[in-house]
């Protein structure tokens, strides 16, 4: 059985903090370990460029984050580990993509609504201070998503419009050149454990209130230390649901570990010894990875040199081929494979025939088979797309129509036509 | 003397005709043998993907273009030609500043403003069937110029925004990552001849009355003899100046050719003969041309070799090492050269200091020099940019402060510390 392609990009604008472990790293090196799946992770430094203008920010960032994943337990041997940026196709094919998408959709994207009504709020002018990065940030994220016809892509729920976004953009192209794109859907992580920072607000970087992942012991033990916590004196009775020191401690402590603590928290600890033992929990799981963390920061060529080999093994295995494929599909092409006739009047047979696929407005699924502007197959519509698929699948296997009254002939055109049509692309496909 | 940069795109959506040939070819290889130019022509297949859904179409163009350049005298060992598509460090390039570009002044562009308008007009939402390729186009073209920083680029009154735009990127760009990009200047082309086609309109494919500039002879003076003409008879004075026939005969034939058929229009000649000697002029000119076209497009290997080559060479001349230098401007670096701290608060050393200018709310131009965030020096205002471009020259060259009057020292830094930042990149430079 195949397995399910899952796609995860981190934006490589700052370092990692203890909320980004619990969130979003440890969780997703569980998963990679899923034999089910093949995992691909990026470092989404073009992504960077959209918010950081510090390069050497995000020289830093790329740096910290990819040593982090290593040191948490990502095996790149096992999965696909690259930085975007190693892969010219990215924003090729993000061109390709800004070519179909519909800039009415790019209008109604979160953060680029969330943008404009700041300036509207502040009586600016709408667009202002916004750049074009933002406004297309969720093209070149589909990009990221359909170069490798990724089928799964954990996110957040505000992450879940740009999916849609990413399968629009793939289903138009699909529509205009062929099937292509593989459509891929969000899996929201709906119990992402987000965690309190220093203030207590959620841990982040635009609050100034993390615990970087791997600050050294005494730094992490300070930071623990300076938690925000209520005035609750030794002795008393303290909330633990309440406390972000316990927060903190349950994302880290088995549920024994966490049972314990809160009744530790019904008898009153004080908070220097709350503190002190989601200090050690914390340190128990961080020291060996901070360990292999500095082991591995050290030698930032061994990191640069992981990057590029799998760079440079993703896109002969996957970007490469694929994008050569779409580059052939919109007519960016060898032109030595034109047929050629001198003769000005005569046009030159340059392309098989495609089928495309699409949804109608009355909500069926579609199919017709083209030569070009001429339309040869026209099929009735079905209730699910899966079904109009089957169909196409099947008549490109047999390379000829059959009986098959779900289809319809284009004006003036003959079945033997169709059945040369359909052979040709048989005979392409198991070329 | 440096030879100025002179840049020309050729979007690949249609089949040259007599109005292309005259208006734009011609006066462009005419200008390539100016040995005061280097000259870059590209084809556009890019900017075609905007407009031009049918891949062989976009193919097709490609091949006739490319052919017709080279027939037309084009001489690809003295120029630099190359189709864009085939310098991936274009769409990198396109990227980066997308990231810079304001959106509002995008949303300002004559073509996505015209598309709203009709919209608007028609009562449909205003960015309806508008793609993001539409309103995107202005960063492609200033990618386009600023990949090769073109001093000069030839364009229609239409296009002169299109270069603005492609400034101000540009100059954002510099201002936030250092003086990298040349700002191109428009050069209008302001007696573009302008020919009419068969119905007296402008000759345009988008009034499907053109005059295939490579059409057989048959069928050239077929579509010459179709011109339409006013019904003064054989032997009546005719109107050379409200003459289609006539414009077209200007565009082909010497000065003395055309008093000559001037005194023609006025002695009553008849049309058909008006249009013999059309075509026959036409035909003159363009026979050898058609000859070599023919030849050319019979063996489209060799053009894709002479595409394949002129990329080749312009890359490794321009792109890939001017890209390589934005790449690591923006922060997209070698992580290797990451000098490396295992402190997680100290910060690495990673980049020169670097010099931005920029124009301030006075009208007036500055620059400074920073080191990181460090602000090391900081000019006073000069009236014209070239002068405080001539001054950061000038500094650079002699790696040391000087007695200058027009710059002060940030806060709490040294004369020294400025003359070892000047210093380290002068070496840069010399390196």
């Amino acid at each position: 059985m195949p397995r399910t392609r899952v796609l995860t990009g981190i934006t490589t604008s700052g370092t990692p903090h203890l909320g980004n472990y619990a969130g979003a790293i440890r969780p997703a090196i569980t998963s990679s370990r899923d034999a089910s799946t093949e995992s691909f992770y990026f470092l989404a430094d073009l992504h960077a460029l959209i918010k950081v203008t510090d390069p050497a920010r995000v020289q830093r960032s790329t740096l910290e984050i990819a040593a982090t994943w290593l040191a948490c337990g990502l095996e790149p041997d096992k999965v696909w580990f690259y930085r975007q940026s190693d892969i010219p196709e990215i924003p090729e094919l993000t061109w390709m993509l800004t070519c179909v998408a519909g800039k009415g959709i790019l209008n109604r994207a979160h953060a680029y609504k969330a943008a404009v009504d700041r300036n509207t709020a502040e009586g600016e002018d709408a667009d202002a201070g916004v750049t074009a990065g933002l406004f297309m940030y969720p093209v070149l994220m589909a990009a990221d998503i359909l170069a490798f016809n990724a089928q799964k892509v954990p996110v957040g729920r505000d992450q879940v419009q740009h999916i849609e976004m990413a399968r629009d953009f793939g289903q138009r192209f699909n529509h205009l050149y062929g099937e292509h794109f593989t459509l891929p859907e969000a899996v929201i992580e709906a119990q992402v454990a987000t965690l309190p920072g220093l203030d207590g607000r959620k841990m982040s970087k635009s609050y100034d209130n993390t615990i970087p992942l791997f600050a050294p012991t005494a730094q992490l033990r300070k930071l623990i230390m300076s938690i925000v916590t209520d005035s609750t004196e030794p002795g008393a009775r303290k909330n633990a649901d309440a406390s972000n020191v316990f927060s903190l401690y349950q994302a880290f402590a088995s549920a024994d570990e966490t049972a314990a603590m809160r009744r530790a928290f019904d008898d009153g600890i004080a908070w220097g010894d709350a503190k002190q033992a989601l200090f050690e929990r914390v340190e128990t799981e961080v020291a060996p990875m901070r360990e292999r963390y500095d082991a591995l920061i050290a030698k930032p060529a061994e990191i640069e040199a992981i990057l590029r080999d799998g760079a440079q093994r993703v896109r002969s295995t996957y970007v490469t081929p694929f994008v050569t494929q779409l580059r052939e599909a919109v007519g960016l092409r060898d032109l030595s494979k034109v047929v050629v006739s001198t003769g000005a009047d005569e046009k030159p047979r340059t392309t098989l025939p495609v089928f495309k696929q699409y949804r109608e407005a009355d909500g069926r699924f579609y199919f017709k088979l083209v030569d070009g502007e001429r339309l040869l197959l026209q099929s009735a519509g079905f209730d699910a797309p899966k079904d109009a698929g089957q169909r196409v699948a099947a008549l490109k296997r047999e390379g000829r129509l059959g009986d098959d009254a779900q289809v319809g002939l284009g004006e003036s055109v003959t079945r033997e036509e169709v059945d040369a049509a359909l052979a040709a692309l048989r005979d392409a496909e198991s070329a």
